[in-house]
């Protein structure tokens, strides 16, 4: 039987069939790409956000290419090629980005140390309480399970909300602790359609600060159509997919 | 009955009482600490490695005082009060600490993006894999758990040392890999002595890197003496510890 994740769609379609067109010359920066990741869409939505020049690569999972494998031999994306060095890990490549490309405006991070502190800790519970419980939501095939997965989400979704100034986290500016929420945004509609979730439940101030969110042209380039999403999320519902976030979930380990 | 954890030694002894004492003058920077703490731990080496001054404050986990609950109302360490405010998170407040105090010198971080964007991954590498494996061979009482765990553990020092280029990571500079890991090196004596660990399981590589680790001034200075260690670490080799992260990891959840 052939791995289920194997019979993805192999490219972008959609709006962000036509990003992946512009992007197609050699940069200083090469984004290899999983055209349907939440955490490349991170580091997708920061290129486009700074307007960072960058070359786009799709990975095809299973028919990796040598040179690929060559500078990242985990083989995992996001991957940012950088003067022909591999780096990884989407919080680290939002980091960098920001530090390579100092001078490239807007900045994803504010500008007094307290505040960048500030905007890290709201990342930290993005990554420890929020993608956790929308993971393990998706994924359990048992009710009980869920229905602590989709409280936990609302909660982390409440304590985030309180700290958004709004539209974005810190005001009129869009910035990183949006970009790190905001793939698990967009891709909510998997839960409400199946999981009994809806932004409501959070609350009218999550509703209007996911609406923002979504909103953002940022994150309309990077996004492809439904159906093809809609392919992976079935595997993800039914506890089959075989990506490294689905298989710790089912460990019941952390996203590594 | 009296909660395990209400009757650890109140304060540090030994060097670290030492290096308390000069630091309780009024600063810029207060450091929110729990002696026995390998977070907070990270905060303290990290200030005496850059010469930040800072005024210490012992937090009693049980009887924490209102000032702290104030600014901090989740009442944990580590935390820094800077100008009023508190910060917490350890690797938040490492970062923090670079970006507050620029001029001070030695930095932590290397000076090139890709260099810093390195130190990162391999922080992320401490956090995903090697503290979780520490964790679950201490706590666990099962024998098979703790043999998977000490093989996480080995793999996960191998992994690490393997990118040594020694006698620190990133060679004579003591830098933020090296503070992210430490305490966890300085503690092995815990599993070495009650779960069959020994370093040089790890190969030689690591215990040289364990050992120049261990006598860096700045690790030696934040030490309590070992018996009140051993104290509170009992209780997590019994599995009775009732800290945030005890409590995780016998939930088979990240450690906050």
């Amino acid at each position: 039987m052939s791995i289920p994740d194997a019979q993805i769609h192999p490219v972008a379609t959609g709006a962000a069939s036509e990003t992946v067109a512009k992007h197609q010359d050699p940069q200083e920066i090469t984004l290899w790409s999983g055209w349907f990741c939440p955490f490349v869409q991170r580091i997708w939505i920061a290129l486009e956000e700074r307007g960072i020049p960058y070359q786009y690569k799709e990975v095809n999972p299973y028919k990796k290419e040598k040179h690929f494998l060559d500078i990242n031999p985990k083989g995992l994306v996001p991957a940012v090629e950088y003067k022909g060095k591999a780096l990884y890990e989407s919080l680290v490549l939002l980091e960098f980005l920001e530090e390579a490309y100092p001078t490239v405006k807007p900045s994803l991070l504010p500008t007094e140390p307290y505040d960048r502190a500030v905007a890290r800790i709201w990342v930290d519970h993005i990554t420890k309480n929020y993608l956790p419980a929308f993971h393990r939501l998706m994924q359990s095939q048992e009710p009980e399970v869920q229905e602590q997965a989709r409280k936990d989400l609302i909660e982390a979704q409440k304590k985030l909300v309180a700290q958004v100034k709004g539209p974005y986290f810190f005001g009129e500016q869009f910035g990183i602790v949006d970009v790190a929420v905001a793939p698990w945004i967009v891709r909510d509609w998997v839960i409400s359609e199946n999981r009994g979730y809806s932004r409501s439940q959070a609350g009218e101030a999550w509703a209007k600060y996911a609406k923002a969110v979504t909103e953002r042209p940022s994150l309309l380039k990077t996004e492809s159509d439904k159906e093809h999403y809609g392919q992976i999320y079935g595997r993800y519902l039914r506890n089959e997919a075989q990506s490294e976030a689905a298989k710790a979930i089912r460990a019941g380990k952390q996203i590594p």
